[in-house]
């Protein structure tokens, strides 16, 4: 895979069977508001989530996979009705574990990430995609550099650009 | 009518009686932020909320027509006193509603969009526009694409420009 | 008073014995959270925090004058120790009466606006102020164009040049 | 110390066991969003947590040192797992007995603060960093002047930087 941000030809687009978000800095622009009480809020953005319903409209799998145990991914993958898995250190064997009970084989399944803990599902997958403002530590690892930040409109170029290639 | 981000003629922008705006996109910067209790929150303009005031003072009619049903929007319209359709996922029906209801015919009346759902509205009225930073999709049926982003001033510039014509 | 960004002499800026605040766009960045419930929260800026606290260590008097009426004003002007008053669509009058019973010239008074609501008192003091994003309509009755934005260092940037110059 | 934004030399940066971090503007962007209860909350980012998650892994000491006596300071400490010293007026003298409490010679500290109350400890430890949207104040202080913004990524670049040169 080389490190290009040109975006995945029609073919290998063609085989995604199945997307698997990171979610700060994908599904957010990576930042937290921090209440006086400690409560958590983030940032989504109501054109990505009109992306995963088009996603969802298509056919296509999904999946939240996030380090942080969260309250607010388990909102947000409820409001979009993507299952979620959250609280792992640990990626990648969570990764593999669901394609293989999806059936999904690692060339069908796309993984959207923007930072270090990231880096293994990226190289894992067929299409290792990265918003705009990811960590540098990723960028080497990507196949697709998005032209829009986490939070801002990566979801949706994600998936206009994978419909629009069907 | 064709493609432009020209401001409309003085000519047609005196015949506007009647303004209809998406909220998402337009009334707020397309973002949402949620808490762990799943409550959402939008991000708004007191500029924008100046410029509905200025359209209420010349007797221009208006209307919130919104696909996400929240009370956001409702808490929105009554500060601003605009009525509010919302949580419908077809616009096109419930403004040609609306517009016989007040006997309003649609070259009467613009819309403000920003997004997909909004295309069927944008081309049915006399003026249809759309914030700077809309989604792709909707540039080629806007009349008018505004130079301010949705929620950093687009509907006050749409009202400036409306009331200066006067 | 020429319409001109340029910093007002140091001549003129040593008169300065009280400064007059807008709240929104001037406190904040004029935009407005708002909650399912209704609720209102606004972004501030700890460097314009600061700046008051410099202005008022000099022993300059000061006050808010905002148009909204609302919890938020009356929060952030106990936190920085600065007079409210708030709630009144005509800002001239009020503002004439506080310095008259605060025994202060209208030319030893700066007042900062960002909108047509503070056009009249803008131009009614020795100094009238404005952030580097105010509306247009300001422009022309502004003595002195900040370069920085409202809720993102207006503040600081006139404490700093102010307290500069003596 | 010469006013540079070139990053310390290695052998500097490889004497450093100990990171004393202001809060607001670093931890932070410098805003506060105020409630109409006044209750107060702060943004700050994911990847900056990740870059004091990657300092305690490598061994580093570290404090947040707050002007603000703030229940969102003691949260997002707790969080991260860094102490907190705050509501402090004067920081030098704190800054100068924790080292000593904790044996660090001033030159093995880093500093990372943004304002005019962080000019005292910025000049006093071996490596003082500022963020790239600091007062222009603390700029001729600063050892290091870092390339992202406060709450935007600056303690993570601080930290990619400081652990890539060991």
């Amino acid at each position: 895979m080389t490190n290009t941000n040109k975006i995945p030809s029609i073919q290998i687009l063609n085989q995604i069977k199945a997307v698997i978000f990171d979610f700060d800095g994908v599904f957010t622009d990576n930042r937290v508001i921090i209440s006086t009480k400690g409560e958590e809020f983030v940032i989504c953005d109501r054109g990505d989530g009109m992306g995963t319903n088009l996603l969802a409209a298509a056919g296509m799998k999904m999946l939240i996979l996030s380090k942080e145990k969260n309250a607010v991914v388990t909102s947000r993958g409820k409001k979009l009705n993507i299952e979620v898995i959250q609280g792992c250190d640990d990626k990648l064997p969570e990764l593999i574990q669901w394609l293989q009970k999806n059936s999904i084989d690692a060339k069908q399944a796309a993984y959207i990430g923007n930072d270090i803990n990231d880096l293994e599902c990226l190289s894992h997958v067929g299409v290792g995609a990265i918003p705009a403002d990811a960590h540098h530590s990723v960028v080497a690892a990507a196949t697709w550099i998005l032209q829009h930040n986490g939070g801002r409109g990566a979801i949706r170029e994600f998936a206009d650009v994978l419909l629009d290639s069907r």
